[in-house]
Order: structure tokens, then C-alpha cells, then sequence
């Protein structure tokens, strides 16, 4: 399934380029005065292969939910239980994705992909518990390579689904506490900076848990024997970052736009990249986390974040900030007149 | 009418800020994880003097259409023309701010305060015209006092109008070619900034273009006598100016955000606040304009702008981009589970 998609991921359709480029010089504006907002509608008319390019809506948000052993290390203040807690918070409508999402008109769906906690069916959450929570990084490898290959396989069957369902852009969440600690780890590995410039604060911690989680990620990281990129997110990574990957490839081969949040979402792009480069032709920087590593990983994938607000929140709140940005530039493709046919003169 | 509005101009409510403060620290999310939405929300509770602050929406957004005598000199390669081709464009609703308007469910309301040819009524059309054009501000005042105040008080009346309507937001819009010149000239007027440093492109000029309008800008600001505000916007401002100044205050004393869009509503509220320094508490700044003289004039009100893409079309398009990040922002004190109702664990 991994490969079949791998294979089927194409790059950029230059026809669609070269007629959205066309269309947006003959709009009632300007040339190049919507500035990035050109540059991204004319990409997604390539990702599309058609322009204009469809209107990002109806979006999906997915939120992707795992523990991580390394919470043993004490990375963190916040109790482990509190992703479960946070899930049930997700699926009661309470927190602030809920209420982005609300505002955007954006679904949300919960994917237990592996939270340490047993969590009881509920209506809008998926359980696709491939183990209960990541074994202790700091210790052994997260994962073997076999659940990191299926926590790819359930992103990418949420995706599928997703789009099936209708959604015209995909959105990605997650929920894990301590899981900037593999973050950082992945985009230390992937992009070979340095671990204690990628490894930041996280929901706010003190110097000396941040002092702890720099020497964990950096141990990480020396001790990485691993080159191939399933087995890099299975030593280092989370299972979400495993699902997010997937979900991020099946967009690509989708050819829908995938809103990438903050630095979990990054740091698991940067694995998608590594299994297909041309998938980041499909993803879409929602916004610049305040964490350190999210900008490098960003910075490697040669992409500019849409919003720049100072967000280290996750859960998928950078994303849906982005998706209004996002119909509004392809909608101009849709929706503005031409010169001509408006009867404005040109300069 | 614009004395009376000014002194019922009031600061920020200590005690609904003080509300919003300790509620956001009640609110499942680490704090301080919403970055500068969670400052913008306890202003907009200080603004409105209640926590939660209404949602702002609906939101309206007016555009202020003016002509300017200075295009004689030469300042942009645009016809005069296109400034009445644009209003029939957004009356038609084929511009890029009406397709950034129906993604965000923003009522859109052109004013003709200035135009200097004449419009058929039209639905959706104000017919507020004080002047056709001012004149040119490069040989004689671009207006009379008189002609200023009528236009700030047109702006006053729309504001109040919309309000009146239900408008829970009031964006800031604008059309009028040449108008990046006379913004130039506030700029420089207001923050004592100088002329060649908040002179920019405009809607994309070349290098001779460009020396001609530093040229006009600076000698425009250097012979200024006047120290009072509306001699100022007389001076060298425009009447879409004037009219986005009187919409602003009233927006304030109405206790109702005021998002502006680029460089001609920051000259504006730099004439706003002018005359009324604690009418920025209203202003929320959209976005930052790709023209220099924004940032200048947004640094001068210590405001930080939403959105940064480059932007610089004018219209309200930064404007209507930003809304939604405005309501997402409120939305979280209305809608967001507090630790304790949720179940979830402090760290």
C-alpha cells in the first residue's frame, strides 16, 4: 500500500502552472499583488493538474493521537493522561481546534492511533490503536518497523477516506503529550541540524527539563543507526508522526493540498519528503510554530507558513487559521473578473 | 458631530481585561500558546467592556472611493478612469476583495466619496461625493477644512449606519488611483518619518515613476504649515482618507474593532488617532502591506499586524483576510473548555 503510493505521487502539472500564471496576469489586479497568495493558487493548480484549481472546501482535520515512552524522562510537566483527557476534550467540542474549526467550517475527526489509555467508542473517533503509546526512545526504538509502517498505513487510510468522503483539502492535527521531544529528533535526523537549535520549549517548560530534553534528543540522535526513513520514524518518531506521514503522502497522491499545523506536522513531513520528495508539492504551511525546529524543517522543505502569530499549541490550530488564507487565494482563480471583461483599463 | 464623537472615545475597560486575562488562564491550552491571539482577545474584552467580547460577526467592510488631483503628476501609470471601473467591479462583485469577502461572509458596501467621475446609483452604492477628486495636493491644499470634515463625517455616518445594521466588525477598505501618494504624505506628516523612506511602489511603478512621487511626497510635507490634524488630512491627504479617519473614530466610540486594511488605512488612522489618541484600542491592524510606509505608520500605533504575505492591493483584501483570525481569536474565550469542566489535569 506504502509503495503503491510512494509510486503514484507525480509532480507538479506545468500545464496548470503555466495557464494559472496566465489567468492571474489577466485578473482586475495588479500583477503579483496578492504577493504569496499567487504563488501558492498557481502551485495548487499544478498539485491539481486543472485551473483553476478546486476551492479548498470542504476541509477534513484530522487528529492524530499517540503517547511516547520517553515521557518516562521526564521531558514534560504535563501528566501523560492528559492526551486522553484532550481526546474526550476534541471529541466534546471543548478545545481550541474545536473552536477554529468552527469558525472555518472545518470536520474534525479523532484517530486514536496510539494512545496509552483505553478509550471507549465514541461518535467522531476513530480507533486505530496500533500500540499503546511509543516504547522509550531514549532507551530502544519507538517503534518497530513493522507498527511504523502500519501507523503510515492508518494515515493514509484516513486520508483516502477523507477525500472519499468529499474533502477537498486535508488538514493535519495531532495530540501526544511530550511528542515535540520526537519531533525534534526527526528534524534533527532528517535535516542534520543541530539537536539543541531544533529542541525548544514545547507547552512551556522550565531550563532544566528543557536541558533534559536537549540531552535526550541529542542521545537520540547520536545513537541513530537508521538511514532509511521508515526506520528513522520507527526509532525516534511517535505514531502519530508515523500516521501524519501517511496521511500526508495519500494527499499527494491525491493531488490534494495537505495544511500542515506546526512542528509534530513537520517533523513528519520531513519523513514524507524523505520517502517521496515529491510529496511536498502538496503541502501547504499553515503557520510558523513558535518552536524552534518547526521553521528549520520548514526551511528544508522550502516552504513559507501562511500565518506567523506565535502559536505553540498544535492539535491542528495553525492549520485551520490557514485554510480561510488558502480558499481565499484559489477562489480569486475562480471568482475575479479579467480586465476585459470588466471593462477596467490597464496601465 | 466628529468633537462629540471624540470625546466620547473611552480606553480600554481595566476590568474586562483583567476577566479575559484570568479566563485565558483557565482555558485548556498551555499558557500563552495562542501567541498574539490571546492579547488581541483581552483587548477586544477591554475594547468592548464585557468578557467574553461579542464575536465579530457579522463583519462589514466599506470601501471609500476617492480621485486625486495629484495623478496630473504623474505618480502611477493607472488611468484615472479605473478608480469608477473599479467601483463598477466591486458592485458587480468580480474584484479580488469581493471572492476574499464571500469566503469570509463579509458584507461589502462601496462609498463614492470622491470619485471624480459621476456614478449611477447602484445597489450596494453610496452616493456620499463631497468633491469630484481633490486637488492637486502638489500645487494648492487638497482640500478645504471644510471639504475634510465632510468627509470625515461621511465615514462617521457609514460606520454608524453599519453598526446600526447589526456590523459587529467594521473593515476598512478603499479605492483610488493614486492614493498610495497622498498615504505617502500622511505618513511622512504624522510620524515625522521621512518622505523617501515611506514612499513605496504602490501598485508596481518603475524607478522614474517612483523618483516623481518621492519628489512630489517630499516637497508635499516639507511645505506643510498646518499642525492640526484635519489641516493635515486637507493638506495632503484624500477624501477616501478623511472619510476612513471619521469611520475609524466612530468604530471606536462605538466600542466595535476596526480592522484595517494596508498603507491607506494606516495613513487614516494616523489621523485618527491624531485626533483621538485612545482611538486605537479599535484598531486592529489586517495586515502588513508590501508598501513601506505601513509598517512605519503601524509601528508609530504599536500595532502588529494579523497577516504578512506581501499583499499590496488595497480594496480591504488584507482586511477581509484577517477576519477570520479575529473571530477565531474571540471564539476561544466563548467556546474553550476551562481545565476544570473538561477533566483535564494541570501540569
Amino acid at each position: 500500500m506504502l509503495n503503491e503510493t510512494i509510486a503514484a505521487i507525480r509532480p507538479l502539472d506545468d500545464e496548470a502552472i503555466a495557464a494559472a500564471r496566465a489567468l492571474q496576469a489577466r485578473l482586475t489586479k495588479p500583477m503579483g499583488s496578492l504577493g504569496s497568495l499567487e504563488t501558492l493558487a498557481v502551485r495548487l493548480a499544478g498539485l491539481a493538474g486543472t485551473c483553476p484549481p478546486p476551492i479548498p472546501e470542504p476541509a477534513a482535520l484530522a487528529i492524530f493521537a499517540g503517547d511516547h515512552g520517553v515521557h518516562e524522562q521526564g521531558v514534560t510537566p504535563w501528566p501523560q493522561e492528559v492526551t486522553a483527557q484532550m481526546v474526550a476534550n476534541f471529541l466534546a467540542g471543548g478545545a481550541v481546534v474545536n473552536a477554529f474549526a468552527r469558525q472555518a467550517g472545518i470536520d474534525v475527526t479523532v484517530v486514536d492511533v496510539g494512545v496509552k489509555a483505553e478509550l471507549d467508542p465514541a461518535e467522531g473517533l476513530l480507533s486505530r490503536k496500533v500500540r499503546a503509546g511509543t516504547r522509550d526512545l531514549s532507551v530502544e526504538p519507538a517503534m518497530t518497523r513493522e507498527e511504523a509502517i502500519r501507523a503510515i498505513e492508518v494515515g493514509m487510510q484516513v486520508a483516502d477516506d477523507l477525500v472519499s468522503g468529499g474533502a477537498r483539502a486535508l488538514l493535519t492535527g495531532d495530540m501526544g503529550i511530550a511528542n515535540t521531544t520526537p519531533s525534534a529528533a526527526l528534524i534533527a535526523a532528517f535535516t542534520h541540524a543541530d539537536p539543541a537549535a531544533v529542541t525548544g520549549l514545547g507547552t512551556g517548560i522550565d531550563s532544566e527539563t528543557h536541558a533534559r530534553k536537549v540531552a535526550v534528543v541529542t542521545a537520540a540522535v547520536v545513537g541513530l543507526q537508521a538511514e532509511d526513513p521508515i526506520d528513522v520514524l520507527a526509532a525516534v518518531g511517535g505514531l502519530e508522526h508515523a500516521a501524519l506521514a501517511g496521511y500526508i503522502l495519500k494527499g499527494a497522491e491525491l493531488r490534494v493540498p495537505v495544511i500542515l499545523d506546526g512542528v509534530i506536522a513537520a517533523s513528519a513531513a520531513l519523513a514524507a519528503h524523505a520517502l517521496a520528495p515529491a510529496a511536498s508539492a502538496a503541502m501547504v504551511a499553515g503557520h510558523r510554530s513558535a518552536e524552534p525546529g518547526a521553521s528549520v524543517a520548514l526551511g528544508y522543505l522550502e516552504l513559507e507558513p501562511l500565518v506567523d502569530l506565535g502559536l505553540r499549541l498544535g492539535e491542528g490550530t495553525g492549520a485551520a487559521l490557514a485554510l480561510p488564507i488558502v480558499a481565499s487565494a484559489v477562489r480569486v482563480l475562480h471568482e475575479v473578473a479579467t480586465f476585459d471583461s470588466a471593462g477596467v483599463a490597464h496601465k
